[in-house]
């Protein structure tokens, strides 16, 4: 699609539909999208079926609620949502297919960033510790990005697999999948994808980019909650796979009850495994629901313009970016790196303009479709009025909470 | 407790809280609890907070949430709550439990028998394949139960896990847990106990028992609903293991975002991967509660008395029960095995008697506190009616249905 026949979005459209939008600055959409009104009389469905129906909610749309949110989730990740199981989160999305791999010597290293998510960082170690696998740290020389030529360089003809961001969490970066995907596929190497901070926010087409298999979920720019991460697989690699991490969801004929070998599924489904996370299903549903119907290209379009405008608005308050300065290196947010950050970070949540913090990024901002622009400036200035009045101050000292 | 000093359950105390009861006879407690009432409000005030509060949430509950389910979990499991971590499903639970373990031969035999519920042993199978590990089924001899000395003969030197439920899926037998625990811990191996059939019926005393660890869920007696299952790890042993499914919520400080090698938790944290389930654990918490509010000993005392009318109204009625003909060897349920059972369970289902159907075990048969005597005569009148009537016959030849 041309840029010019991309639909502009309305933020004032969407904001009565988000009803956090109307009583906060939310500004926080890559670690926690707003929540859809619409989300509560899902999960109160899912209430009045359990409540009214009993068991007979399996045969009457649980068993297969995974498909509801995974056929919302194919259209915003280019893929058929028959190749989609959904799991609890990433990490265990990412178990779960590692567990389907070998890493027999000498095709037995994990090539990753250091700029991954660090759960992520945490689950290799100890799958290549499992496995005798190496582990090869690609590192970033600034913090921001990891050129792609020294990522290429180090996937080569022994390397089983690259797990690695699309989207880095800390800077925004949106590192060259597509071309990371090509170099592996000509040297016999897998591509595990984390989509978590550009689904929802950006244009995916996994199955064209020959993506072997990506991770993400609702959490963020879906606004579908926690609780739903979904794994994709690319269907012709599916088949020769047989995760050792499997259960009944993934068997042909579960009710059968057999007691074995199993006999695998050979769609998505293959993935999973025990019964399933039905209400974090209803929880997620409305969101991403929600975001295919934007569509990606018009979502793409009003976040570019935004974290533009909170760039360029840093800029002029004199306050430092970790974000990569061009903007189609950027992904859906822009993090200021602020003195105090963290301390910064408490008093904006204090004045209820929502926003988080990460170490070696500083505050994060995250615009979305029902972002006002005005809500772009007014946040980059409250940073710049809270440093100035040193209203962090008061925060200096105190126990770090989550979040 | 002596038998006389145990509460008297008045299932009509509990009836107008769980609404399907009201409406249905509801006899499948083993396989989905009925909802609470307030299960509604809980995962209303999921809506609430996310709604509100948005990315504060985690800071505001979210993150330690898993606590308050394990909190209830633990008085009815008789184990620490902070030994307790939460997961999708109890074979995810197994799963990263399993990924802490070694299978070094020679010890690398996994003991297990034919009467696990599936999906453990495809997920066993695989873990065993991935780890040049040895599977050893014993069989059951008449598809109710495992004669425990041939288990016992089972579990040797070269055992590295017994992975068993505590009540069989099929026929309710109850393995004599302690004695199977205390054999493994003569020769060095590991229990991993199924609770899921026993947790919210049967008195647990797992630490007591000497359980080295214990998966299970609150969809069953514990009413809770799917989506959030326990692993309970023994404190002592936590400490030697190291999943290597792991992720930032096992981390001492994950919101440091350390990027590696994990500092990991001493307690049951140190058991968790990634994001929790968050909708799942409001949504299961209610169930919970109430069962431990109840307490186990008056939950049995209500149960066998139920169970017991079950198997009497059926040898009267010439209906063959494939459940222990001892009481104290059965747990919460009944199965009637009928002719044509999967189509008498269709017909019991659309006559508003709530059971369900499992090959080689029959009709299942399940009452718990909210279930009236009157409801358990009943029901096995029911099927006898559906028998002699054939009734069931319009039900023949047609595509089976979950649940």
């Amino acid at each position: 699609m041309m840029s010019d026949d991309i639909p502009v979005i309305d933020p004032n459209a969407w904001r009565e539909q988000f009803p956090i939008t109307q009583k906060t600055v939310y500004m926080i959409s890559n670690s926690l999208g707003a929540m859809p009104r619409s989300t509560r009389d899902n999960l109160n469905r899912y209430a009045d079926i359990w409540e009214a129906r009993g068991v007979r909610s399996w045969a009457e749309g649980w068993w297969v609620k995974q498909n509801d949110l995974a056929e919302h989730f194919s259209q915003i990740l280019g893929v058929p949502a028959s190749a989609l199981s959904l799991h609890q989160n990433v990490t265990m999305a990412s178990a779960v297919f590692a567990s389907s791999l070998r890493f027999d010597s000498p095709r037995n290293k994990i090539v990753y960033t250091d700029m991954n998510f660090p759960t992520i960082m945490y689950l290799y170690d100890g799958i290549a510790r499992q496995h005798g696998a190496r582990v090869v740290r690609v590192e970033s020389p600034d913090g921001i990005g990891v050129p792609t030529e020294k990522l290429l360089d180090a996937i080569d003809e022994e390397t089983a697999l690259v797990p690695i961001s699309h989207v880095l969490f800390r800077s925004s970066f949106i590192q060259d999948a597509q071309t990371i995907v090509e170099k592996a596929r000509r040297v016999g190497a897998i591509v595990v994808l984390d989509v978590y901070q550009s689904v929802g926010c950006i244009p995916l087409e996994l199955h064209k980019w020959g993506v072997h298999a990506a991770v993400g979920g609702p959490l963020k720019f879906c606004c579908g909650g926690p609780g739903s991460c979904f794994l994709y697989v690319d269907p012709e690699l599916c088949q020769e796979l047989a995760p050792a991490y499997t259960g009944w969801m993934a068997h042909k004929q579960p009710f059968d009850f057999d007691t074995g070998p199993i006999d695998r599924r050979e769609d998505g489904w293959r993935f999973l495994h025990g019964t399933p996370n039905v209400p974090g299903l209803f929880a997620a549903e409305e969101g991403v629901r929600i975001c295919a119907e934007i569509g990606m290209e018009a979502v793409r379009k009003h976040s570019m313009k935004q974290t533009q405008l909170i760039w360029e608005t840093a800029q002029e308050l004199g306050l430092k970016s970790t974000a990569p300065e061009n903007p189609e290196q950027r992904g859906g947010t822009i993090a200021i790196d602020a003195p105090h950050g963290y301390e910064v970070c408490q008093e904006l949540l204090a004045r209820d303009f929502i926003v988080d913090y990460r170490p070696k990024a500083g505050v994060r901002i995250a615009p979305h479709f029902y972002t006002l622009d005005e809500e772009c400036v007014a946040t980059v200035h409250q940073i710049r009025k809270i440093l100035d009045s040193k209203a962090y101050e008061k925060h200096l000292g105190q126990e770090k909470r989550p979040g």
